[in-house]
């Protein structure tokens, strides 16, 4: 055993460490509500676990002030996210920390959890002054653009370029509120093939309420986690219009269907069984009932008025993810000339940009290849 | 083309009858809610494709006195079933026939649609009556029980030792109340391997807003149109103890898991895709959201009471598949030692009887040999 203990580099960055070793430093890049719900998961974990991690897991918080207090001090005394999380006690042993670089400054795992339009802001800011040794953690929903501006990009592969590190992916059906709750739910983490993080990252995040499976096919965990919200948004039409439970099912299902397709055309290697994990069609059910691109799209058909004014009204100046989404689907596939073979995506590009009624959804399900059989 | 149109009795079986042919008759066993729906449908496209189907469809009315007339006279005079489908106009082409063995005989097709306690009577009736070209297609979601006790046993394989026919199954996520509404949904046709039915019941099912796929997996079709009973007594158990989403999200995919393994290890030869249509992951999500098993468990975790008082209670006399159907599969587990494999499974049967409490489904899940990854 012993032999095996210390026999690699590898092995022993996913072993406990013995007393020669010092404990991982674990940073949250990120103190929102999902960061905050993942900080309560983190801090106990770490402590279960002090031999394999240091306890004392920073924070990094975008400051601002609130009732005359900054963020951060809150945190750090009261433990609790007053702005983002109130009402849940942080574990002691998470540090609020206002500076990014010092938040970050020697630790081996960078758990990124912040809006995705952050990220490049970040990553520009901590480049060069990460640990040689660090990789990220990608809690990141969402996709960025091409620089070409001829698709979607996936987060993890602009962090990867910015910091060239590795990194992982953690995706789910996790809305923030239940986590930070306690309830019951599972999670994926996707790391790349052969990664030797997968056993120490499961330790990291796996709790009696937070469940973890890993696979090592992060593109498509993450990719899953981006395009769902496209399929929430048909789910949210199909609502504004008035239909039931049998076809918000055939939307997901079809959904499923074409997120499947996407993956395998674009992202070659992926395996089936990813798309049977949390992070695909658990999160897409958790998403086409409870998440805000569903609510948003709801409305956006009931109101009748153009996507950006639901959004402003409903979503207090954030925005849904679903809909630039689409459209960057919408350019690859009409670059690729693959238009017609996923109908459903189409219509939610289409109808979030007023060229198609949203009534033009269930033609389009009507129509789909995936009835040919 | 002609050489192909009359190549083989098979080819025939399955293409537009010629005037030289009569047109293929199609009987309805069964006029309750969802025969009723069905008979709208098939009304439709027997009218369509009135070259291959005989348009006058007969549908098989248990007679029952309604404010003292005869059902079957109701419908057939007001196109109305005004005791199950209240306020849905039926096709005229849809004769009801009070007499069993008369309302069958000559047709070809035979949709079974009654609920499943009543096929053995009505097999019984029928056996040596039926046409001897004729196929059944059921519809009846549920299992029956081996002989010997030894575990359940599929609709289709009863019906087709009574009949002696090829049985294929028609499931999907089609809560009857939304199909008779007209809302958009999917079903799946599972036909028999190399059956050469699949083309013809496709036009008999498929309408603009019943859209059908094919596959050539019956068994899983109807396996998962009763398994998913079980999977939505673990979503109502979770829903009575107030967990939200992701808890039922994460139930649907260990269910949807426990499913797959099920049908792969007692009936092999199952495809993985199969899971993937209406039949499978749309239906078993419907079934979660919007069905009686769900509705039932929430109630008997709330109210506290053994589960036949609720069934009673709430189901006005019908009872719930998932109890008896966890029931059975139990014993299958149990006398293949497989108990610990099916934490789901095993868990709703025991809650069922009042062997654990509700909330041991919890811990069920957090065992769950798919988190051992």
């Amino acid at each position: 055993m012993t032999v095996r203990f210390f026999g690699s580099a590898a092995s022993a960055l996913f072993r406990p460490n013995s007393t020669t070793m010092s404990p991982t430093k674990v940073t949250i890049v990120g103190s929102g509500n999902w960061g905050s719900a993942i900080a309560r998961i983190v801090g106990q974990t770490t402590k279960a676990y002090s031999n394999e991690f240091d306890p004392t897991v920073r924070m990094w918080v975008f400051e601002e002030m609130v009732n005359g207090e900054k963020l951060s001090e809150i945190i750090n005394t009261r433990h609790e996210n007053v702005k983002y999380l109130p009402g849940k006690i942080l574990p002691e042993n998470i540090v609020a920390v206002p500076d990014l670089v010092q938040s970050c400054d020697g630790s081996e795992i960078l758990i990124f959890v912040v809006p995705h339009q952050f990220v490049k802001g970040i990553c520009k800011q901590l480049e060069g002054k990460i640990s040689p040794n660090a990789h990220v953690v990608s809690l990141i929903k969402g996709v960025s653009v091409q620089e070409n501006g001829t698709g979607l990009k996936l987060i993890s592969d602009e962090i990867r370029e910015y910091l060239k590190c590795p990194v992982d992916v953690l995706m789910g059906a996790n809305l923030a509120p239940e986590v930070a709750n306690d309830m019951f739910c599972e999670a994926t983490i996707g790391c790349q093939t052969r990664s030797v993080h997968g056993p120490m990252l499961k330790r990291l995040f796996h709790t009696d309420n937070f469940r973890i499976s890993v696979v090592e096919d992060a593109h498509t965990v993450e990719l899953c986690g981006a395009l769902k919200n496209v399929v929430a948004c048909a789910a949210g039409f199909t609502d504004g219009l008035g239909y039931g439970d049998n076809t918000k099912a055939a939307v997901i299902r079809l959904g499923l269907m074409e997120i499947t397709k996407f993956v395998e055309h674009y992202y070659p290697g992926s395996n089936l069984s990813t798309f049977f994990e949390s992070c695909g069609i658990a999160d897409l059910i958790t998403t086409c009932y409870g998440g805000r691109n569903r609510k948003v799209c709801e409305a956006f058909v009931k109101a009748g008025k153009p996507m950006a004014e639901v959004e402003k009204e409903l979503l207090n100046g954030q925005s849904a993810q679903g809909p630039p989404t689409a459209a960057e689907v919408f350019h690859m596939l009409e670059a690729t000339n693959l238009i017609s073979s996923f109908p459903l995506f189409v219509a939610v590009h289409r109808i979030c940009q007023g060229e198609m009624p949203p009534s033009g959804m269930i033609d389009c399900l009507r129509d789909h290849p995936e009835h040919q059989a």
